[in-house]
């Protein structure tokens, strides 16, 4: 017995992650157990806990990274970039960094939809990262309402780009949907 | 006595609402009951439950009317309109719609700052309010992600207006402050 013996596990959080994922699909996010995770990863509940604070984290642990990410990306943007290039340029660092999981990515929004409160949690995400987009503009001297405006405007197109990508087959280009998308909300947004 | 006996009470909606937003700013959404609500107002719990469903609906009562608006102004735009000019129309309809209530906006913005869970339950309002209206725009033959982008641009707009409006002292003119901060998505989207 090597299992359950808190001893070093092989991957143990990418063993959770995927048995968490098949159980949410088979048997409803509400309905799957911590227990059943371990059980079905060949691990302890123990070990789950060591990895995830609870079965909702297995879908938002990524929430902190992906804002490391835009904010950096922002951040460092050349002194003479506009504000919408500073948050171009953030999304689709997002983009590339989401592009090789594609498939968990379609799984995983496959189960939020199914479930309201999951959906409610990924609505707060995408605001807490408008707000931290905007909050990173304002350093960089953009004053409101374009900080705000360039934010929510931002993480509208990574929403539409994100749910264009999940729902297409194959390994479509996420970074290059998300230009796309910014492009579309110019068009759409033009004055006649 | 003629509280709390079950004839007409006048205008006890208003009342309740009044009493309700005072509660919540004075001790906090949480702490506030409906009992206390309906005894500052001069009802019952009965009369407050013939109106509301429960406290947290004083504040969101509006939602329905207010999806109404956007969706039929959307709906009843020349077949010639724009997207974004049907979405504008919508809008502005819905700044007309609140311009007279500016300082009961203040204080329900201030009540719904305070509180992480009515903070949740204002963005599921806006995205519905976005899902309505790109729904609306499928309708009039938009197609996506054209119909996706217009409505979550629009909702953003609305949104940051919105925060502009009720931050503002005085009564300022909520149409023309979207109307303006659509032009501003346009400037701050606009490629070099």
């Amino acid at each position: 017995m090597i299992w359950g013996m808190g001893r070093w596990e092989p991957n143990a959080r990418g063993r959770l992650e995927q048995a968490a994922m098949e159980l949410f699909i088979e048997r409803g996010f509400e309905q799957a157990t911590v227990t059943e995770i371990a059980r079905r990863a060949g691990l302890t509940q123990r070990t789950f806990f060591r990895h995830f604070a609870d079965k909702r984290e297995v879908l938002f642990w990524g929430q902190g990274a992906l804002q490391e990410l835009l904010v950096s990306t922002v951040a460092s943007a050349p002194a003479s970039a506009a504000p919408i290039d500073a948050v171009a340029a953030a999304l689709e660092a997002a983009g590339a960094s989401l592009q090789e999981r594609h498939e968990h990515a379609r799984q995983r929004q496959a189960i939020i939809n199914a479930n309201p409160e999951l959906r409610e949690r990924e609505l707060i995400k995408l605001a807490t990262l408008a707000s931290a987009i905007a909050a990173t503009l304002r350093q960089r001297g953009v004053s409101d309402p374009a900080a705000s405006l360039t934010a929510e405007a931002g993480i509208a197109v990574f929403k539409v780009a994100f749910e264009r990508w999940v729902s297409e087959p194959g390994q479509p280009d996420l970074p290059k949907i998300i230009r796309q998308s910014l492009d579309d909300l110019r068009t759409v947004t033009a004055a006649k």
